[in-house]
């Protein structure tokens, strides 16, 4: 049941020049599902993209992470269903047969093909029926494929996630498009980008930039996002500028056109950020977690994933309970993701839901009435602030609360 | 529905000379319920202790270290309902009436008494109803008070905890008993310590080796301890030593006797921490996680939490589903836990389930078969064994699942 959110129009997923998308049933793991993707772009595309952290990332990340250092990439493949991942060479092999069958298919080289893959882990990737599938997806090739291809890309997802941005380059008359879809909603801890989240535009944009660019955005979307702690072994937000906008070719940071296209790359991936803590695995609140006055960003993140990641403060907000000690004691256990905050004064710490002021001088505020928490806690969407009381630095982590359905669904997936 | 665990009989909690124990009904949070125990120590006892790490540390432990500093302990109190943790400078000065309420019952001084709490965070104790009560748990004072104790120190706990043992010190025909009982079934992953153990042992041990005993302690079994990865605010292990037991005092960690008493305090502290496992909120499966092959104890300790701590993980233990991919997952983000595993080489990583051999070479084994993978999902206690490949430090963390019982107890529990 996703908290606020609602499937894109297909109108409102606007094509990008040079970008084409199709879709296929493969059977990889289900019948009767579309669960292939392949993303065709125009010559001169550039793409830059950044990937999981876990130490068993999947074979197609690795083989991402290959391909893009010597670039030129004209193409995307995406499966669901099997993550390939926890399947060593051979699923190495299997992640190298799929670009070369794609390759072989578009006219490329194997090596100018980026691999992508989500469902089960470590169980093989049945690349001889992933290979058939391709042509179909071919064959559907399509600027306005893009809700087809947010659909095809959904694993637990209720909803299919995207969302789309025209704006002006200064300047010029020319207009930039960004569009993007993701997925993901549950194993979602991004560190460097979530599940799967790919935004295209039609910029044109230097690729020293572009890798700038993918970083910033994620600090600023995908890195926000965490539904359960675990980072998944797949984790890959991809950006591709096509180039052909018609805008003169941006270059330098410095640039206002920079800045345009910064805010609408940003906008786009936070909606699409935000889509996944709405529809994470059980959710029925979506929670932002705001944390001020901290000595760094760092530590300032580390006690928003300490909040989020706690499964009693979790429960309580299932339960719409202002039982707000227990954010307290997350707080208080964030050193452990970040040792800085060992030397931590609580004394000087406050916490605010929504509007309401909970906590101050170590203990709950003077001003706090049971019924102005019981208020806070009811909507669906609730705002938690931390002040530090220890510096300038600011973070911001979205998550969702933890239910029954979270046991649910994790405990039936697969079986 | 603890998982292969029973109420210890009142007779196999052997009394220990010098210790008497308490308990009254005084109303704290609910009626008709014992929720104060008193425990009195005869002169000359020794006492040691560890707490929680948690940077919102109860008022009640500020005051327990305090107390220790001095030594020369004579009673403590415990009460349930509230925990006088995130109360400010109210919540201590709570905690130092109830030791100067207990001391003045028992003619000593309020630095002799430690206090404990335990229940709810963020709301003020109500000192008054437990001081009132100490006169009810004085007048009830005695020595084979151990299992009246474990009964009213529970919370969510839905069993009480003991456990005892009975050993010869050698070279004398003195018998030490230790005997101890403990509390905690959610906000459990200890950090020194467990939410509230008591150990107590009539030997005769000097001062500095209990000290460091407590900590041999706690490390081997309290520590092992998870359940939902929320250390605790209020976390405390005591270890009582009080010296009646008419064994040569012992001063040497070579003496043999030191092994003897470590020996059985640990397999009585191990007990109490397993029932704590055991007992976990909704728990439905009991699961020992044993990492060998590391570089230091701390990273196999990394590892094993970051297994543990996954929901992922415990739900599929929930289902009895082998999904283990998940558990390749859990250990590849386990650097967060300890930044020494980020050059974790996985291809070197060995991942037994049972008796069954899951993973090696970076992904499943050869001769792994789904059957056997479902077989010793099944029972209710399941060893995981992760061979790290790049060292020969261990470590070992007990844990257990993650039911619809658990979301339910902590959405239900205060409101």
């Amino acid at each position: 049941m996703p908290v606020n959110l609602a499937a894109p129009s297909p109108e409102s997923l606007h094509a990008v020049a040079g970008v084409r998308l199709g879709v296929a049933e493969a059977g990889i793991r289900k019948a009767n599902r579309r669960d292939l993707t392949l993303i065709e772009l125009a010559p001169g595309s550039r793409v830059a993209g950044v990937f999981t952290q876990n130490r068993f990332c999947a074979a197609p990340v690795q083989v991402c992470r290959q391909h893009l250092l010597t670039g030129d990439i004209r193409a995307l493949v995406i499966n669901t269903g099997i993550a390939n991942a926890g399947t060593g060479d051979p699923g190495l092999a299997a992640a190298n047969a799929t670009c070369a069958a794609a390759a072989q298919l578009l006219g490329v080289n194997a090596a100018q093909v980026l691999p992508f893959s989500t469902g089960v882990i470590m169980e093989p990737l049945p690349v001889e029926r992933l290979v058939a599938g391709l042509p179909a997806c071919r064959a559907a090739l399509k600027a306005d494929g893009w809700f087809e291809a947010a659909q095809a890309i959904m694993t637990t997802d209720t909803l299919p996630k995207g969302a789309s941005q025209k704006v002006g380059a200064s300047g010029t008359a020319a207009a930039i498009t960004v569009t993007g879809i993701s997925k993901g909603a549950g194993m979602i801890k991004p560190n460097m980008a979530t599940m799967l989240g790919f935004v295209a535009t039609d910029a044109a944009i230097s690729q020293p930039l572009l890798d700038r660019l993918v970083q910033e955005v994620a600090d600023e979307s995908f890195n926000c996002v965490t539904v359960d702690g675990d980072t998944s072994t797949n984790d890959s937000f991809i950006l591709i500028a096509t180039g052909q906008a018609g805008n003169a070719e941006i270059v330098d940071a410095m640039e206002p056109d920079y800045a345009v296209l910064r805010e609408a790359v940003t906008a786009v991936a936070a909606t699409l950020a935000q889509a996944i803590a709405r529809d994470g695995e059980g959710a029925t609140k979506f929670i932002e977690i705001q944390v001020d006055g901290g000595a760094t960003h760092d530590e300032c993140k580390a006690v928003g994933y300490a909040i989020a990641h706690s499964p009693l403060v979790k429960t309580a907000f299932f339960a719409s309970d202002p039982n707000l000690g227990r954010i307290l004691g997350a707080i208080g256990n964030a050193w452990g993701n970040d040792p800085a905050l060992r030397d931590l004064d609580v004394a000087r710490l406050k916490l605010w839901l929504g509007d309401v002021l909970v906590a101050e001088n170590g203990g709950r505020a003077a001003s706090y009435r049971e019924e102005d928490g019981s208020r806070v806690m009811k909507p669906a969407e609730i705002v938690i602030r931390v002040d530090l009381g220890r510096g300038a630095a600011r973070g911001k982590v979205w998550t969702c609360d933890f239910s029954y359905d979270y046991v649910k669904i994790n405990a039936d997936y697969r079986s």
